[in-house]
């Protein structure tokens, strides 16, 4: 069998980019190991730049986005009993949107199979070659061979895709902390986002729809879920957005807990040969910054029009400037989120030196327009250029 | 002996705060351990924020600062073999002045003299008592009492005035270089300060007089200036400040070199009973961000006005609040130098995912308005309010 471009995975970055080449009239195939249920359901990040909503809208896959995404001007950061609000609308002319990856997989989904996509699950890569270019997967038993032109590894940090490119320079950090993430019905507390610092550690107070909270905690990497009980999860959120003017949160039935590690992380050349690599099989940020969904999108972005560009004229110049193009907005994301990260975190090594430094950053980017914009346009994004 | 406020140190806090004090009416007596021709000739800072400046113009010891002070509109990043300038005036309506400290100094004691000022040089302090007030001094190898109504601490880091408050809490942090820093005989090669970051370590070119040039170069905390011949030093500053342009170093005779260690430090409260810190005595500041002299500045404002108001009403309001007001000012210069430093210097112990943040940053505050207005706003100080 024969594509012109292979797609390793399907998450938001393998279907949305076999969407927009199928816009152009480029033929795609996506593998996908798990199953479609799996994929339409698991928890990830919720919040869109509006770079991102632009490409969607602009693809004609932002029909539900545009009734159900909840747009959003601002977002709180809450220290010392008092929260601040970072009016980011009006310091940017931008706003991002809060609308649920999974929904985001959902609508691609339905329209890759509308528009007689390509897409298979349960396909299992197990070899690819990226100079005669072809993509060996199982499925249902079977062995077969995808020969193509291009190979475009979607499939996040644990895939194939990046362990294909030889001689690849890696950068990481650990944190000294995780997230204990739930999804609860109950309506949020706040119309936007709430990001705590408190001495207990951070807390955010997210959202995926009216009636449905997203919160985290701060906890320890080697947390038990176990020791977490539905009460011992509500007292610990009310303790770190407690305010001093009696705020309350309200609570409701957990649906969903789970414990995400946090991690920085970048590949380079995001290319090799025949194989780019695209979204989290190339670069992984802590999630305090909303930056993982929407680096994924803007990789794809940037590829889809390399990849029109070399069918539509033959040149090969924008594909050979796809690995410098992502990685200066990767780098820009890398850094904003490990700012954001240790602005609002407690880091049990940190100094008093060091938490007095942090809590006047806290207090600078909350009184200064310039620090509160600079914290702002990073959070909406920058531009696609 | 007797004088309504005693003060510990000879330097531009310590003559600023008798100077200021005098033109309220308030009687003071300047003890200083050294003798005048070394106090007037160390060489120290010498970059004014637009308060600092306002404050010497206000209280009349501005003439030889407005007619010999270069004032700068701009700084210049440099990295990557490029220079981005940093339009501090045009973001923040705000400029910074070039006079060195030691012309301050001489100012000062001029004027104190002039004016009557009791100013002692060669007068060591041996101890003080902060609650009935007294400051007891050695000087022409007799010991005196000066009893007194207040006691200001202004003598330094390594001075007595810190030793004498009790519980005080302090916060602190080395850093992994120094700085060897050179006067030279020869017209600065730029019109306004560079601040370069090379792979080699940071470099900074900054002046004291159009014939004069002050620069600086990052290194080790342990290194011997006995290992820096002349030509060693021009060679590792124009390697520093090289540039894809062809930009070139004017070399000239140094007449002046040390080392200087980079440190963070706080002590906190400021104020002990009668007996109040300020300046170097209460914090330290890495020289990356000129704070340094700007906050002893700002300490001995709020101190003079302090004391004015009470012996003018008798109200203790303001000098209850001193402590708080300083230090409200005093962790945003100690975050913003903090900052500064490890934005431009090389750490040795940094990580290759660290070093590319830094880079990262070092990009975004040249291509920023609202990081580089983040810069500017902290560099030409905030309002003194």
């Amino acid at each position: 069998m024969r594509t012109q471009v292979a797609i390793i995975g399907g998450g938001p970055a393998g279907l949305l980019l076999s969407h927009l080449l199928h816009l152009q009239g480029v033929d795609s195939v996506v593998l996908e190991s798990r199953d479609r249920d799996y994929v339409e359901h698991r928890q990830r990040a919720g919040m869109l730049e509006q770079g991102t909503t632009d490409v969607l809208r602009d693809s004609g896959v932002g029909d539900r986005l545009d009734r159900e995404g909840l747009v959003h001007h601002g977002l709180e950061l809450r220290f010392g009993g008092a929260g601040h609000r970072i009016p980011m609308t009006d310091l940017t002319g931008r706003a991002v949107t809060v609308y649920a990856q999974t929904e985001i997989v959902k609508d691609l989904v339905a329209r890759r199979l509308a528009d007689g996509g390509d897409v298979r699950f349960e396909a299992e890569v197990v070899d690819l070659d990226a100079s005669a270019p072809s993509v060996t997967f199982r499925s249902g038993g079977e062995t077969r061979t995808l020969d193509c032109d291009y190979i475009a590894g979607c499939d996040g940090f644990h895939g194939v895709g990046r362990t294909a490119v030889p001689g690849l320079r890696t950068y990481s950090r650990e944190y000294p902390f995780a997230w204990l993430g739930i999804l609860a019905d109950v309506p949020p507390s706040t119309d936007e986002l709430i990001y705590a610092h408190h001495d207990r550690g951070f807390a955010l107070h997210s959202l995926r729809s009216p009636t449905v909270s997203r919160l985290y905690l701060q906890v320890s990497p080697d947390e038990d879920i176990a020791a977490w009980s539905d009460a011992r999860i509500w007292d610990e959120l009310a303790a770190r957005f407690t305010t001093d003017d009696g705020w309350t949160l309200r609570e409701g039935p957990i649906t969903d807990r789970s414990i995400t590690p946090m991690r920085s992380f970048v590949a380079e050349p995001m290319r090799h040969d025949r194989l780019f690599l695209a979204g989290d099989a190339a670069h992984i940020v802590p999630p305090t910054g909303a930056k993982g969904l929407n680096l994924a999108v803007s990789d794809v972005t940037i590829l889809a029009r390399a990849l029109t560009e070399r069918y539509a004229t033959g040149s090969e110049t924008l594909l050979d400037g796809y690995s410098d193009a992502c990685l200066r907005r990767v780098w820009r994301a890398e850094h904003f989120s490990y700012w954001m990260t240790t602005l609002l975190h407690v880091d049990p090594a940190a100094t008093a030196f060091e938490r007095r430094l942090q809590r006047s950053n806290l207090e600078y980017v909350a009184t200064s327009k310039a620090a509160a914009t600079s914290l702002a346009e990073n959070y909406v994004g920058l531009p696609l250029t």
